[in-house]
C-alpha cells in the first residue's frame, strides 16, 4: 500500500466559493505533478464533485508553461466550482468513477467541507484496499480553518477589504455621514476585521467594526454610533454579515421584525443589500431622518476582484497546491495542507501536512483577544495581517499635518 | 481688467461627489500656481463653498513637494466637499467673501453644478467691477459634461467597474445562475456601459447593459434574462442605478409597486441595495425561486476606492488643474478646462478653455449609437474607452482554448 511508485490518472477539484487565488493553487498542483513517471492524465473535475459523478474532466498535463502562469493570475475556479456538499452515497459515486478510470491522486482545493469530502473518499477507498492518495488544499476567504495560521484566498480578500476602506474613509471624510459596509463571513470575523488595516491616520475609520464572534446588541449598536457620531460628525462602520442576536438569531431577522413594527411595513427580507439597509434604517429612525446614512454591501466583488491580489497570498497558493502534489508523489496517502507561521519577522511560513481529519468540517474563528468592545478590533491584530496583505496604499491628509 | 499682473490671493474648491483622482487636479492647481509673483496665499476651501461662506480656508501655498505627490494619489477630495448648489444669495455671499480676503482666482474642481457656481461667481464680479479670474475644472465620474471627450474621475471608476466584472463574470462562470450589478449613474449610462471592457473572451459578461439613456421595460427585461440564461446556463447584467420606465418613473418605484402586488408586501423604498434586490425578486418569480439569483450594488467603492486608478486619468486630472491656473496667470478671465480628443492612435488629448456657460447645469449622455437593442453595448464603445482606462488584468480561460 506505500509504494513510491504508485502509478494512474489524478483529478484535481476546486469547490465552494471561488477566490482571486485559487487557480494558483491548481497550477501549483498541475506543476507538481508534472514529468512524474507516476501519472498518466491530469484530470480537471468539471464543477468540482459534480463533475467527477458526471465524468466531466479536462485534460491539463499538456498546457504550456506561459497559459499555466496566466491562468494562475486568473481569479475564481477556472474548473468551475460547486456548493454540493456530498453525503456518503455521493462519495461512493466519487469512488465508484475514480476506480473506473485508474485516478490513484486526488486533490480538492477548498474549505473544510473540501476536505471532509477528501476524507470520506479516502475512507472509501481504504475499505475497498483500492490505493488513492487523496489531499485537501486549503481555500477560503473566511480564514476558517483551524490548524492553519491562515488561508488562500483570505488574504487577497483582506486586501480588497482594505483597499475599499481606505477609499471610503476618505469618502466619508470629504462628505460626512454615517456609513455602514457589509463584509462576507457568517461565523468568522477575519475579513470583516481586516477592514482596521485602513487606520493610516488619526480619526481614520472604520471607527466600529461587528464580527460575528461576539453577539450583536441593537441597543448597544444605535448607542456605539450616535457616541462616534457626536464626536467626529461622522461615522464608517465595518459589519459582518453573519451577526446575530445572544441567541444565534441573525440580525438580518430580528431587524426585519424591529424595523416592520417601526416603519409599519415594507420589509424585504431576500436580497443581498437588506442587512445593510435595515441597519440604515435603524439608525435614521435613531438619529434623525435627516442624518444621511449610507450602506454598501461589498458582497461578490470581494473575493475575486481581478487586479487586487496579495503577492504573498498568490505565491502561498501556489507552493499550497504543489506542496501537495510532491507529497502524494513521494509516498504519502492523504492529508490537509496547513500553512503555519514559522516567524512574523521576517514573515516565514511552511506547508505542512495535517490529518484531513484535523481540518475537516471545523471552524476557527477569531481570537477573543483580538475583539475590544464587542464593536472593535484591537491594534494587535495588524501584527498578524499586515504581512499577509503586504504593501497597501499611503494616504496624505490635509488634516493631521 | 485685462492686467496680466493681477495680485492678490487664490482659492480652491473641490465640489459634489469626490473621485480617485480629485487631489490630483487640486495639486495641479497648486503646482501652477506656484512661484508666481501674483499670487499671495493659496486657500483651500474647506468643503466646497460652504467652507468660503464661513471663512474656512486652509494655506496649501507652502506644502512641499513629495507631500503633494502623495496627496495627489490619495482618493476622496483632500479639502473636503460639499453638496451645496448655490444660488444667486449663496453666491454673494462667496463674492462678499471673495472681495474682503482680496481673492483674486478661484478655481473649483467638480461637475455641471460646480461650473455653474462659478459662473454666477463671475457674474457677480463682473457687475461690482472686482476682476476676478473664475476657472472651473472638470470631474465626474458620471462622465456627463457636455463639449468634453471625458471627465476626470471617469476613467479610474470605470476601470474598478470593469475589474469588478472581470472577476464577477468568472465568479458567476464558476457558480452559475443569474448575477445583477448596479452600477452609479443617474442620468448618463458611460460607467455602465464601462462594463463591456470585462469581456474578453467568447461568452464573457456583462451578457446585458442596461443604460438610462433607453427607457427601461420590465417585460423585456425578463424576456432577455431567460433568453441568456436559457442558452448560457448563467446571466450576467450590469444596469445603472438611473434606470426609469417610458414616463421617466424611476424602476425602484414602479418595481416597488410590483413587488408588493406580486409577493403581497414586504417593500423597503429606502436604501442602497433595493434596487438590485428588487430586480432578484422580479426574476426569481420569472424563472422559479430555485433559481440562483444575486445581485451586489457597488455603491460608493466605485468612486474613491484606493489602488485601481487609471494612470491616464491621474495625468490628465493633474494637468487639467495645471491648465486652469496657468491660464488665469496668462489673463484669462474665466472659463472651464476641457479635455479634448485630438488623436485615438496615438491616444492624444488637449486641454482647452471653453465658456463656463457651455459647460454649467448640462448633461452629456450616451451617443445612442453605442447602445444596442437597449440591452447592450456596441463593441466599438471599446475604442472610445480603453485608451482612458488603461491596461486590465489578462484572464487565461481553460473554456475556450
Amino acid at each position: 500500500m506505500s509504494s513510491n511508485l504508485l502509478k494512474g490518472n489524478a483529478v484535481i477539484g476546486q469547490s465552494g466559493g471561488p477566490t482571486a487565488v485559487i487557480n494558483q493553487s491548481l497550477v501549483g498542483v498541475i506543476e507538481g505533478l508534472a514529468g512524474s513517471l507516476c501519472i498518466n492524465k491530469v484530470l480537471g473535475a468539471r464543477h468540482a464533485v459534480s463533475g467527477i459523478i458526471k465524468n466531466d474532466f479536462i485534460e491539463l498535463q499538456d498546457i504550456p508553461q506561459d497559459r499555466l502562469d496566466r491562468l494562475a493570475q486568473t481569479p475564481s475556479a477556472a474548473l468551475g466550482s460547486s456548493r454540493d456538499k456530498p453525503d456518503a452515497e455521493y462519495c461512493k459515486k466519487i469512488f465508484d468513477v475514480f476506480a473506473k478510470q485508474n485516478v490513484r491522486y486526488f486533490f480538492y482545493i477548498g474549505g473544510n467541507d473540501s476536505s471532509d469530502t477528501c476524507r470520506i473518499v479516502n475512507e472509501l477507498a481504504k475499505k475497498e484496499n483500492y490505493e488513492l492518495r487523496c489531499f485537501h488544499v486549503p481555500k477560503t476567504i473566511d480564514n476558517d480553518l483551524v490548524n492553519n495560521d491562515h488561508t488562500p484566498g483570505f488574504p487577497s480578500a483582506a486586501k480588497f477589504v482594505a483597499q475599499a476602506f481606505i477609499g471610503d474613509n476618505l469618502d466619508n471624510r470629504a462628505l460626512p455621514g454615517i456609513k455602514i459596509n457589509i463584509i462576507m463571513g457568517r461565523h468568522a470575523g477575519f475579513l470583516t476585521a481586516a477592514s482596521m488595516l485602513a487606520r493610516q491616520h488619526d480619526d481614520d475609520g472604520p471607527h466600529l467594526i461587528y464580527v460575528p464572534e461576539v453577539a450583536f446588541d441593537i441597543e448597544k449598536f444605535k448607542a456605539d454610533v450616535a457616541d462616534v457620531y457626536s464626536r467626529l460628525g461622522r461615522c464608517l462602520i465595518a459589519v459582518s454579515e453573519g451577526i446575530h442576536d445572544e441567541n444565534g438569531t441573525s440580525i438580518m431577522t430580528t431587524l426585519a421584525a424591529e424595523v416592520e413594527k417601526d416603519a409599519h411595513g415594507n420589509v424585504q427580507l431576500s436580497g443581498t443589500g437588506a442587512l445593510g439597509d435595515y441597519l440604515s434604517t435603524l439608525l435614521k429612525d435613531h438619529l434623525g431622518k435627516d442624518t444621511r446614512v449610507r450602506a454598501d454591501t461589498f458582497g461578490y466583488l470581494q473575493r475575486c476582484f481581478a487586479g487586487c491580489v496579495s503577492q504573498t497570498d498568490a505565491h502561498e497558493a501556489r507552493l499550497a497546491g504543489r506542496t501537495a502534489a510532491e507529497l502524494a508523489l513521494a509516498g504519502e496517502h492523504d492529508g490537509s495542507i496547513a500553512i503555519q507561521r514559522i516567524s512574523n519577522s521576517p514573515y516565514e511560513v511552511e506547508y505542512k501536512r495535517i490529518e484531513l481529519s484535523d481540518v475537516a468540517a471545523k471552524t476557527q474563528t477569531l481570537d477573543p483577544k483580538y475583539i475590544m468592545h464587542g464593536n472593535d478590533i484591537d491594534a494587535s491584530f495588524r501584527d498578524y495581517l499586515a504581512p499577509l496583505v503586504g504593501e497597501l496604499p499611503v494616504v496624505e491628509s490635509l488634516r493631521t499635518h
